[in-house]
C-alpha cells in the first residue's frame, strides 16, 4: 500500500475501444492498473467506470489522464491516495451522527482530513475539544441566514474545505449558498415507506403502523432532499416500538448511513450521473 | 398440537384487571392459555391482545369469551383452529405471486383452504389444473367492472369464500365491490423509497438510482394502495442492475411479503385498528 | 410514563391456570398490567412470561409477586423501573464497542447507570474522563490474572455492580471469577459461517471467500463463547472487501450487537433458560 | 441485447499492463467490451476479471481470446451469450427448491437450459411433467449407490450436461462420482452460527436459542459441505418460532439462495479461486 495511487472517475458517451484506450494510455504512461470497474447502461448509452491505479509520474500522470479521458470525450475527476481532502462538519444540537462521525475519523476509517465543526449552536463545543477538534460557533439567528452562510462560505474557503457534510444540521441551507460553496454537501434525513409529509414522521410511522423505518444519504442540492441518493438503509419495527424507540433505531440507521455516503464519496467511489449516482462499491 | 386451539384478538380501551379478567374467565371455563400477547399503546391508551387456548368446551367457548370479551368493551374476533378458512385467489397474466402461494400451499404452509383461483384471464388454467384448483376466467370487457364484479360476488358467496387474496391482479377493485364483499381482501405491490407517482415504477427507480426496492401487503380498502400496512421488505440494489433485474427482484419480494402477509393473516395475527395494523408475529 | 413499573420474568412446568392466576394476583394486589408477552415450549413444556405492571403498592408488590410466583413453581425475577441497575465495562484498548457504549449511554439509550470503566490499559483513560467516567487501570501481568481478578471482584462489589460488560476485553476471565462475580456478564465477538478456529479469523474468512460476517454477544460462562446468545446479527461482504473493510464491518457489527444486548438485559428482556435465551422484542 | 456477446473471466499473477493488453486485444479483434470488472487481491498478488463484449467475429474470438489470455500467464473461461448451458436437476421428495427452481426457469430467469430432472424417487414426476420437463427415476437401493452413479454419469454425458445443481438430493455423491463428472456441481445446505454437527440441526438450534439461521450454497466437492461458497444468506429468528417455522423459514433461505447461486455460475459470474469463489455481481 506504500505506492500512492490515483483514482480516476469517468462518464461520457460509450464508443468502441473506450476500455482499451484508457487502459492503453495508463500502461504507456508507465501506470499499473490494481482495480477497475465499467459499467455501460443499455437504456442511456453511457459509460462509467473507476480506475484505481499506480502512476508511472505521479506528479503529471493527473493532469495527462484528464487530458486524455476529455480527448475520448469523458467527463473525468481524479483523486490522489496521498492526498486527503478537507472536510468540513455542519451540526447543530443533535449529536449522534456527529460524534459517531468524529469517533470514525480518529478510528481512522475516512480517507480525509475532517478540518472544522460549524454549529449554530455551542453544545457540542466540549466534545470537539476532546477531540482536538476546532469548534466554530456561527449562531443564525431567524431571518438573518444569509448573514450566516457568509461567514460559512468565508470560513469554508479560508479552511480550503472540498467537501461538507451535514450531521443533522437543522438549518434549510439556501440555493445561493448551495450555488456558491462549489464542493459537495452531503446530507443525512430518514425515509419512510410509504413517505410522510409535514412533522413529526416518528409519530406519524407510528400511528401508521410502517413496518420499516429508513435513512438516506444524499447529496444537497436546490431541490431539498431531492438531490442523488447515495446511500440507504432500513430497519424492522413492529408494534411493541413506541416513538422513542423509532427514534433511536433512526438514529442508528443515520449513523450507519452517513457514514457510509462519506466513506464512498472520499474513496472516489460515487459518481453523480444527473440525478443519480453510481457507487462503485 | 392435535387439541383443537382457540385463538382470540381483542382490542379496546385499557382498564385495570383487563389481562386478569380475560384469563381468568377462559381459565373459570376449563380453558388453558398456550401463548397470550398483550400490549398497551401508551399514545392512544388502546390494549390489543393475542389469545391461544385450549378451550375448555369447544363448541360453547367460542360464543362465551366473545360476549365476556365484548362485556368488557372489546371489539373481539375468535378463530378456530380445527377450522380452515376458505380462500380464493385472484390472478391476471402475471404468474409469480400466484404460483408461488399455490406451491407454499400445497406444501402445508397455510392455515386455511385455497376453494379456488378467479382470473379475468386463462393463461393460468393449465397451472390451475396441474395443482388440482378449480379455475373461474371471468373476463372483464372494457368498462364492464360491474358485471365482473357481480360474478365475482357470487361466486365467492356461492364458494363460502372467507379471505380474498389478490396475487397482480390487474384490475382495479371499485369501492362498491369492497364495501359488498363483507371478508378481507389482501393486495401486494411494490414500494419504492422515495416513492415514484405514474407509471413504470421500476423505470424511474433505475433512472433515480435508488438503493433499495420493496414490496408491501396491505388489506384493500376504498383508498387504493393505502389500506392498512401488512407486511413489508425490501432489498438492495445498485448500478449493475438492469431494469430486467429490478423486475426479478421485485418478484421476489412480493412473492415474499405476499405469503407473509397471507400466514400472518390466517394464523390469526393480525389486528386491524383503524388505519393500521398490530401484528402479533 | 411517571409512575414506577415493576417487570417480572417467569419461568418454570407449565399448568393449567397460570396466566389467569398470575394476572389475578396482580390485579387483587392493586395492580395493573401494562405489557405482557408469554409463550409456551411445545417441546420442553416450560412457560415463559415477560410482565410489566403498575404495582398497587410498590414497596410489598415485588416481594408478594415473587413469593406467589415461587408457589406456582415457577423461577422468577423482579426489576423495578425506577432503580437503574449499575454496570461496568471491562475494556483492553480497541476502543470502538466501550466509546461506542459510552455515547450511547449519555445519549440516554440504557434503563442502568454505567459506574465506571475498568482496563487492563490507560488508553481510553482520556476519553472516560471526557465523559466524566470514572476509569481503573488495573494492569494484569503475564501469569498474575489471579491478582487482577481479584481486584476486579474487590472493585465490583464495593461499587455494587449489578452488571458486567465486556467491550473487547481481551483477558481470558477465569472460571472462578465467573462463579464468584454473582452477577451476569455479556460479552461481545465475531461470528462466521462458517466457524473458524484458531487466530486471525477476519483473515481466514478472506481466504475463504465467505459472503457473510456477524457478531453474537452473549452471557459469558465457563465453557468460553458458548454462553446464552443474546442478540446477533451479520453483514454482507464481497472479493471487493479487503481484510481491512472486513474488520471495520466486523465493528459496526459488534458496537451493534453489544448495544442491543444491554439494552435488552437492562430493560428485563432477557431470559436465560438453560442454555438459551428468550429475548422478549 | 440482440447481438451475441462473449463473457470471460479470467485470473492469474498480476503484471503491468495486463487490463491494457487484454482490453487492446479485444479492441483489435474488432471487439467492443460492455462491461469490466477487475479486481487485484493484495493479499495474494492474484489477478481476477470478468469482461463481457461484443465481438469482432463470434467464431473465431473465444478461441483467440482464450489462447491470447493463456500467453499472459493467464487461467480462462469463456462463455457466449447465445448458447445456453445444458442443466440437471437432483432431487428426492423434499420439493421446494425443486418446485422453486422450475418455476423461475419457465418465468425465463436463468440463461441456461433445464434439460431434466434426476430423482432416487418418482415422486416429482408429475409436476415436472405438467412442466414439461423430462423426468428420470434412477432409484438408488443401500449400498448400491455405484451403480446408481454409473447412471446418473451415463445420462449426463448422453444429454451433454454442463451443470449440475442438487436440489435437496439427499444422497452423498461419492468422490469418484465427482471426479468423473467433469462438470460444476452446485450445492445448497443449511447453516447455522453457531454451526452445529450431527442431525437434526433445526432441532439443535431450537434448543440453543439461535437468534439467526442460514443457507449457504457452494460448489460440491470431495469435502462435503466445504466447497468453495457462492451464495450465503441468513435470516432472523426468535423464541416464538417453533421448530416448524425455522424449517419454513429455512425452505424461503434455501430457495432464494440456490436460485441465486444458479443465476450467478450460468451469468459467468462465478470465479472459483482455490477453496473460495470471486462472485462479480
Amino acid at each position: 500500500m506504500s505506492a500512492a495511487r490515483l483514482i480516476g472517475l469517468l462518464q461520457g458517451p460509450d464508443r468502441p475501444g473506450l476500455v482499451a484506450r484508457i487502459a492503453n494510455g495508463i500502461f504507456q504512461r508507465g501506470g499499473t492498473i490494481l482495480h477497475a470497474d465499467q459499467h455501460h447502461d443499455a437504456e442511456t448509452g453511457v459509460f462509467v467506470q473507476r480506475l484505481e491505479w499506480i502512476p508511472g509520474d505521479r506528479e503529471r500522470e493527473p493532469h495527462e489522464f484528464q487530458r486524455s479521458a476529455r480527448d475520448l470525450g469523458m467527463e473525468v475527476r481524479v483523486l490522489r491516495s496521498d492526498s486527503k481532502p478537507k472536510v468540513a462538519v455542519f451540526v447543530s444540537k443533535i449529536p449522534h451522527c456527529f460524534q459517531d462521525l468524529v469517533l470514525r475519523w480518529r478510528q481512522g476509517e475516512f480517507h480525509g482530513e475532517l478540518v472544522c465543526a460549524i454549529s449554530n449552536h455551542p453544545d457540542l463545543a466540549k466534545f470537539s475539544a476532546a477531540f482536538d477538534l476546532p469548534f466554530h460557533h456561527i449562531p443564525v439567528a431567524p431571518g438573518e441566514n444569509a448573514a450566516a452562510e457568509a461567514a460559512h462560505l468565508q470560513l469554508l474557503r479560508a479552511e480550503g474545505i472540498e467537501l461538507v457534510v451535514l450531521a443533522r444540521y437543522m438549518q434549510v441551507l439556501s440555493g445561493e449558498f448551495l450555488d456558491a460553496v462549489k464542493v459537495p454537501v452531503i446530507n443525512i434525513h430518514h425515509s419512510f415507506l410509504p413517505a410522510f409529509a409535514g412533522g413529526k414522521p416518528y409519530h406519524q410511522a407510528h400511528q401508521r403502523g410502517v413496518k420499516l423505518i429508513g435513512a438516506t444519504a444524499h447529496y444537497a442540492t436546490r431541490d431539498l432532499d431531492e438531490g442523488p441518493i447515495i446511500a440507504q438503509d432500513v430497519t424492522r419495527i413492529t408494534h411493541r416500538h413506541s416513538v422513542e424507540d423509532l427514534v433511536r433505531k433512526g438514529r442508528d440507521l443515520e449513523k450507519a448511513v452517513f457514514a457510509q455516503a462519506i466513506r464512498a464519496h472520499l474513496d472516489g467511489r460515487v459518481l453523480v450521473c444527473g440525478k443519480k449516482t453510481v457507487v462503485f462499491d
